[in-house]
């Protein structure tokens, strides 16, 4: 099973849109949020993927969940239906340290893909 | 276990909210939409709790997920942090009749609680 | 979308197997569990799809979820991977006074399924 | 909210029972399964806590879900009810290549807990 998507988590091998494989380009994670909060003053963070290609949403090929952590403590998880919901996870939250967030989503076909963005505090 | 608020699926007795108990308007599910919508044209819900009177968000009590459904269609489902993350389910969808859309949500102490909304086509 | 299997809640329009259609062997939801158990004492219950019939576990055709409520009351929920996991939902759960148990399973292409059975107190 | 058990990941610091604290001994997660199994070939695992020391199960303090990882690669996670269900992930697996069953649960006062297994290939 090595090599498979199916297995572990993915990432684009690259940050920069224009380098990405089209694989990719539609699985990336992206999370959009300050890149600097005030400490324990809640702010509002969307996981979203098919930002830089639009994914497929229908039955046979869809994200199934998104999934938020701060490091690696587990915050929300949302699940998804095909063609029914899109692919967000939408929420708000507190940060009292430096924080990466990390975004995971997963899809039927090609597997479980990760991002991060790093929040600092004011 | 007869009557206990921890089985079945609780309603306020009133969509009046000043009539409501204070456990109601704690508990009370929310949805925010557009009364009327475009067919197939994508619109934002919101399903939330907590919004007629704050309800706690902390390790012994808190609501520990919100689910969205179109009738007796499942749409989606978020899960939630207490202290971490706030109580609300966002997310965009598209209809093509009718429908009522249904919220559920579960509090660790006081069960699950249901609202709606209609929403008509243009 | 009237009609569609990926709408509202599907179950097999008989219960005698040898007449159901091929879909609904293959989705029927099937609960293990005894039918008559002691108040308050805990019992297995299993609740299973693919029994009458196989169903593919495959990244393109699977069940997401199985679910089990006593009555309206949700139980548990197990999140499935296509390939890696089997298609059950298994724990233990103990009743007061008569239930009728609830399965739900949601397949990628055909819906969400529903089947039930009616436990008795000694 | 360094040091909290409610941020990131908590391991009991000995595999010894005996040396281990009360806080420990209740919130470990016991992996099931034979050390050596067939490659491809099913085999039943059970994720479980409060296998040392019982742990409580009522709606102020209780395990939400537990979750099965192979290594990295997501496999299951279930939903809990407190009261109404108990501590297990039950699941059938195949594996293909020596792997560490990786499991999770999270309590909702003491955070979430991991525990782990080593499994062979014949």
């Amino acid at each position: 099973m090595e090599g498979s998507l199916l297995d572990g988590v993915n990432k684009p091998e690259t940050q920069e849109v224009e380098d990405m494989t089209v694989l990719e380009k539609k699985h990336s994670v992206v999370i959009e949020a300050p890149n600097k909060i005030g400490k324990e003053k809640k702010f509002k963070v969307v996981v979203k993927v098919g930002e830089h290609m639009e994914h497929p949403n229908e039955p046979g090929h869809f994200f199934e969940w998104i999934e938020l952590y701060a490091d690696d403590t587990f915050l929300s998880r949302i699940h998804l239906t095909p063609e029914k919901t899109h692919h967000k996870l939408i929420t708000e939250i507190k940060l009292n340290e430096p924080t990466k967030l990390v975004g995971r989503a997963r899809c039927n076909i090609h597997g479980v893909w990760e991002g991060e963005k790093q929040i600092k505090i004011e």
